[in-house]
């Protein structure tokens, strides 16, 4: 993180902006030896990161179609709107907030379509809670192959935390006046893929929202700009973006998105269709590739670790590849379907070492091992990868992903 | 926020961004009729915000030592880094994190000097903090009057909330074994104006930090990167940003920014110095200047509560200049030293009406009117002006700043 980072198009494009405001500063010039001889800048309309400091998400290939949190470039819990992952179906659509509604049908009394200031004069509220695309994790383990020289990032970048701000669906739900009879929704978006997914009303009334703002600000638009549905603790696909749509049924739509795709096949040869929920899951972010640490001695181990079925209670670190566990201490505050950040002192012998983190949340469910989930879930998904991470930190302190093999 | 707003500078770079990117869509151009015929743009490093959003600080005056946080365009509790208010005294200097390096000396048995790597090697901790300048809102009471026109942002933008993240100053205080007869640090920047503060060392032993992260990044260079003192609660100026040397003494240093600033003159012709702590205090951000509500019926009245001394345990709204007054609701989580976001429904009968807030922390605490906090600090100071906020909603649905005179 204090290492000179290289020159970005984004540090260019700042360097540009500050000729316009109060300071002309090249990228490439050197910082001054003493600050305090040295007027700095005067204050700005929007601020920007330090030039020494570029953290990116990575895009997925040359598709496009998702890209990865820095997760090793972070700390605390809250991600930065313009560094959450990104997964899209037909690209991030460009809309106009004036031209945005919402309509709500189907088994309702009173078929409505909100516009998008209509949508924020209902009570509203807001919560910290974590993102995750289903496939997180996954590539490595069908097809593609656990290569040693994943960060964090790249292993399993597909989540993110922020806090959501929206209208309850509840509220709104009980305005069109939805029918008890009605025990499924579908939820249509408004970008090229017209992406739909069909989820349980209950979870309506439950904890969805429709949300319009991200981190006190409105929503990004590759997180569904003006307004999304936000379901806390359910697979990613299944929190519709850019949402135009929602119909009340009596049963699923059977979409594309949870019929083709979405699904987890099993060794009995059906699918696990609606798994919806992400289970407790965790991943050491320090120590990890491609951190090399310089010497033996203290280093504290830290990650973060979630669940979609309430509050993490526990993560235990092991270092000794699983042999034996140390329980890590939780930064305040853990909340309930969202990030939350563990730490461990560890002193380094030297010597090779596996480092394992293991989260248990509240309903007593503890991260499995591989062979543990694929023994439930034999080895055909791609989706819901959940089981316990390791990094192998090797003599020369180098860091890699996955076990000793 | 649903409008169209005016084509800032920073969106003409954006447009200018997307030429190297993946789609072109300048500014001006309206968006797609139905977004769904066209191929949205692909995943990016970093993300941009709408076009059709531009939350901006505002800079003071031409003098440009302080910009603030827009309030009325934020919900939640968190602010975006890029949007945190600023205050500073010589600038925001160009630090290079190699170049770094923070000193602890004075009554230690060990004065050591940290580089920006061995800080971040020691257990951290992170936690979601408000930060306010004890200026904030003092100015319309001191010389420059109530202005009308003002929004939230103009009247209290000089508190943020952030996640910061960093290493307990206790961690420190025992690595460089601190004396115990040490009572007091001195707190120094690195910036133009070589900051300097006293601070008690019983707040190092409670919850200081060397924060070094904000919203899980780097700090912002106008929030002290590389690093800065962080103190929960306590007046902003105190929070010295660029920190480059502590040291540890029996009695406080008595620099300007303490004496000359920073302190309020009380009626008895004495002054109340190290003030710190920011009593409990709160706004309404909507409806506020310059909305203007287009109708009678349903609005939900929302704003922020804080306080330095704990939490936020209550919420009063009135809509009649404070005749009477109905509990808001708070949304989770409630945090210590942190913004909390209350909201109330409110049934708009057409008629002029005055919106207050009145907080109350968990001391018991209760945010004061402006005669009750003169009655005990009286009109000398342009500090620590926490006093209950009033907006005059008029007939015509505009609403204005102030109580209605």
């Amino acid at each position: 993180m204090s290492k000179r980072s290289k020159v970005s198009r984004r540090q260019i494009l700042a360097g540009a902006a500050s000729i316009v405001g109060s300071s002309v500063v090249s990228a490439q010039e050197p910082a001054p030896a003493d600050p305090t001889k040295v007027q700095g800048r005067l204050a700005s309309e929007v601020g920007e990161r330090s030039r020494f400091e570029s953290p990116q998400r990575i895009p997925y290939r040359s598709t496009r179609t998702s890209s990865h949190t820095p997760l090793q470039d972070l700390d605390g819990i809250i991600t930065p709107a313009d560094l959450h992952f990104e997964r899209h179906h037909g690209g991030v659509p460009d809309i106009d907030p004036a031209n945005y509604s919402l309509m709500i049908h189907g088994m309702v009394d009173r078929p409505t379509v909100f516009t998008l200031d209509e949508l924020k004069r209902f009570p509203a509220r807001s919560m910290i809670r974590f993102l995750e695309c289903s496939g997180n994790g996954g590539r490595s383990y069908v097809g593609e192959g656990v290569r040693r020289d994943m960060s964090p990032q790249l292993s399993d970048g597909l989540t993110s935390t922020s806090e959501w701000i929206g209208v309850p669906l509840k509220t709104l739900f009980e305005e069109v006046g939805a029918s008890s009879k009605a025990t499924w929704f579908l939820a249509e978006s408004m970008d090229a893929a017209v992406m739909t997914r069909s989820v349980p009303a209950a979870k309506a009334f439950d904890d969805a929202m429709i949300a319009y703002g991200q981190n006190g600000e409105a929503l990004r638009p590759e997180q569904g700009y003006p307004a999304r549905l936000f379901l806390p603790g359910f697979e990613g696909s299944s929190n519709v973006k850019w949402i135009r749509r929602i119909e009340l049924s009596d049963r699923p739509f059977m979409s594309r998105e949870e019929t083709s795709k979405y699904t987890d096949p099993l060794p009995d040869g059906t699918a696990r269709a609606f798994s919806f929920v992400m289970d407790a899951k965790s991943i050491i972010t320090y120590p990890a590739y491609p951190v090399k640490l310089k010497e033996s001695g203290w280093w504290t181990i830290k990650g973060i670790a979630w669940t979609g079925r309430g509050k993490i209670v526990r993560v235990d670190v092991s270092t000794d590849g699983g042999k034996s566990w140390h329980k890590a201490e939780l930064d305040e505050p853990v909340l309930p379907k969202c990030h939350t950040r563990f730490r461990l002192p560890w002193k380094w012998d030297g010597n090779e070492s596996v480092l394992m983190s293991r989260a248990t949340d509240e309903t007593g469910y503890t991260q499995p091992t591989l062979a543990e989930l694929r023994k439930v879930r034999g080895a055909g998904t791609r989706y819901h990868y959940n089981h316990i991470r390791a990094w192998t930190v090797q003599q020369d302190g180098t860091v890699l992903f996955g076990e000793n093999a």
